[in-house]
């Protein structure tokens, strides 16, 4: 019942600020009034649902409506594809002006992920130092510490004595206030990272020292050509809130925090999740019909050409299968069967690398451990699978030809899904998208081969 | 080369931590010292590599040998499953000396995990007061609130000033340094939470203001009982890095960390991955075969339950199959396909769901969305598909009942598949480990039944 209401209520939301959308009330002060009000009266969820209801320039119009301060309080709450979306339909006036409004990071991963045409439009429209500055942050890759890194740092000079600082930071109470960092970042000359400071320690320290004295020196900085991967490892090395990042000459550059990596990383394991499904975009259902429909079929088209070429086995042994037809019965069963135990030594490999338990060369390892699993799990599944297939068929050697072949293929399964993670992560190609396909693919054919060869083989004892 | 390199070098490290570990070295002081300079030549991924090699009693062995804080250090580098085992195979003596020195939640995460018999006797040697707070935390589920906090808390009196505050702070320097946190939250009479201070702000506050006047006042905490779920919506609505808990009588009881939440939230997003997979425990290569082994067999043999039911309709069709044996060849390619297209619409509800963008209830938004992507795709697969068939036996009947069936069964498998994870979500079953099985199985059933009873129909015209 309540999820009832709540889903009425929300269509009517939605009608309603269709309807203080409409262009009769476009110049109206009290409709950019009356959106505001119906927006604070949502929480998160429920904005991203009924703005993502809207078509994208709605969404635009109703971002154009607001002040940019608000404009950047509804971008946050929804889903990254949405609101780039919607930030290419504005004009670039509008969108800059929402852009000077973010976070560092923010404005560099918005700008980088908008259409080039629409991003240099907007770069346009803002001063130079700041289009420089996010244009400069832009550039660097998405997954890498200068992709993830805030620019929004305070950095001391270590000559500087407690007093001083503690005066300076008095009088800049207001920025400090804005600026939610709690760490200060020691600097010699030409910004030079010489030491590292919490804010707070300057609670309890005496004022005639110097932050040089104070401060915890040498401390570890990172390139802003860190890669995600080193990022993560980096972050569970060491209980930082954040690090300092520095240029290729050792200058402070920003700060990536430990949030941004986190947050960076949950999103890549839950994508590649989804791309283990075959959904490869950010695919939302408030997207249009015929992209959804575009977006899914290039996954499914590579789908259905392997599948074709694991077919033409069975094509191949058509004779075989003509004369023994029970064994189409358990063709698909052997197939699937095996994919399945692939698919698990794939997850657990895929698990020990991003754990660093595993190195992709190491794929005698993964035999070796694999090995045994796959024999007892092969002669387990192939015994209670033949033994099916020998009653069904009133045949021992049904049975035979049926659970041997699951047997064996239950063990290429296991040995090549281990391995395949392995040299897809050598090879530079995205084990979570390419595993699941490949292996299916090769067990298909070695599933189908097994049965029909050895079928073949025993065929005066089938008939 | 390098790979090749490290593994002779970890293996080579292996051999001299077991050498170190042999009886006969057990009870020199240099060989703690030598096994903590072997260990500090490693990085947390080396040692993880090196020490998930020994068997579990060398393990414990190497713990009991190690100092209670270094033993920490080591457990924290060791995956969460490979740490409990050790941790109970040690004396509940030496246990409770490395329980004694991990932060709170750490201790509860670990005594809640271990064996209860193991946990009971760890809490034993413990003194009363700290083995009550343990057990109170851990008996808080995991992914809640409660789970997920630590007590360590700087609880200040809303009536100090802030003079008096610093001087407590200075006079406590030493553990204030330790602490590691950037908050203190101001409480009233019996601990009652009236508000919250950023540490650093005391920097710029007026010394004889009163904590209660610079605190933000009536700040937002969350209940002990809040599930994972509820604190990943929290800390997306608000950029907190920590938020105060209280328990029901509004007493603070401890704190839960952004950081606290991402981890738990970004653990359950790969456990999803895995268990998608068909791994449900956690499997890592270094654990006994036989156990791995089992661990597998668990979900492959609810799997192959499931094929044979789905394999059924195939039998029931046998004598059509017979007759018309190229059909056997499509088959498999019409149930993989359509479970392609299910599990894509099953990782969109996920998704969506977990973005809060899409309710348990709303499977009717669900099928409007996904019937139009379902028709399209279903019609463009089937095309090619059918195609392909009508060439390879040369029938266009043939292509009609191949293309039919593929049409007809992509269509439901994404209407089912994107509202699997809604029913299962409604019914309290984790959707990560069940959609998978579940749409596919359906999902054979119906193509198997949608292609046979066509060609059944159909079959004079196949002849």
């Amino acid at each position: 019942m309540d999820a009832l209401e709540d889903a009425v209520s929300e269509s009517e939301t939605l009608q309603r600020l269709q309807a203080l959308l409409e262009p009769e009330d476009a110049s109206s002060a009290s409709s950019a009034e009356a959106i505001n009000l119906l927006l604070a009266s949502l929480d998160a969820r429920e904005t991203a649902r009924v703005v993502c209801e809207l078509p994208t320039e709605q969404q635009a119009d109703l971002l154009s409506r607001l002040t940019p301060e608000d404009a950047v309080g509804l971008l946050e709450d929804l889903p990254e594809v949405t609101a780039i979306e919607a930030v290419e339909a504005l004009s670039a006036e509008d969108a800059a002006a929402i852009v000077h409004e973010l976070p560092s990071d923010d404005q560099a991963d918005l700008i980088g992920a908008m259409d080039a045409t629409a991003a240099a439009a907007v770069l346009a429209e803002l001063d130079e130092d700041e289009a420089e500055r996010i244009a400069e942050l832009a550039a660097y890759p998405e997954d890498t510490a200068g992709g993830l890194m805030a620019t929004e740092v305070v950095a001391l000079r270590d000559i500087a004595t407690v007093e001083t600082t503690l005066r300076r930071l008095r009088a800049g109470a207001t920025r400090l206030r804005d600026l939610d960092v709690q760490y200060a970042y020691v600097v010699a000359k030409g910004r030079r990272l010489v030491g590292v400071l919490r804010l707070r320690d300057l609670l309890v320290a005496e004022e005639a020292s110097r932050l040089a004295d104070i401060m915890i020196a040498d401390p570890l900085s990172i390139s802003a050509t860190m890669p995600l991967e080193e990022l993560v490892a980096f972050f569970d090395e060491h209980a930082f809130i954040g690090v300092p990042v520095v240029d290729s000459e050792e200058r402070l550059v920003g700060t990536v925090s430990r949030r941004a990596v986190d947050e960076a990383s949950e999103e890549q394991a839950s994508s590649d999740y989804r791309r283990s499904m075959g959904v490869v975009a950010e695919e939302l259902r408030s997207m249009p019909t015929l992209r959804r429909s575009r977006m899914r079929l290039a996954w499914l088209s590579v789908n259905i050409v392997l599948n074709v070429i694991a077919a033409s086995v069975i094509a191949f042994y058509q004779d075989t299968l003509s004369q023994v037809i029970a064994l189409a019965v358990f063709l698909p069963m052997i197939s699937d069967m095996s994919g399945c135990s692939g698919n698990q030594s794939v997850a657990v490999s895929m698990r020990e690398l991003s754990l660093g338990l595993l190195r992709p060369t190491e794929w005698l390892r993964v035999w070796s451990k694999e090995a045994g699993v796959g024999l007892i799990n092969g002669l387990v599944l192939g015994g209670l699978l033949g033994t099916v297939a020998a009653f069904y068929a009133g045949n021992l050697w049904l049975g035979v030809v049926v659970g041997g072949a699951l047997a064996v293929n239950t063990l290429v399964a296991v040995l090549l899904g281990g391995v395949i993670p392995l040299a897809l992560k050598l090879a530079k190609v995205d084990p979570a998208l390419a595993s699941s396909p490949l292996l299916t693919t090769v067990t298909d054919m070695c599933g189908f081969f097994a049965a029909l060869s050895l079928a073949t083989l025993l065929l005066d004892k089938l008939l």
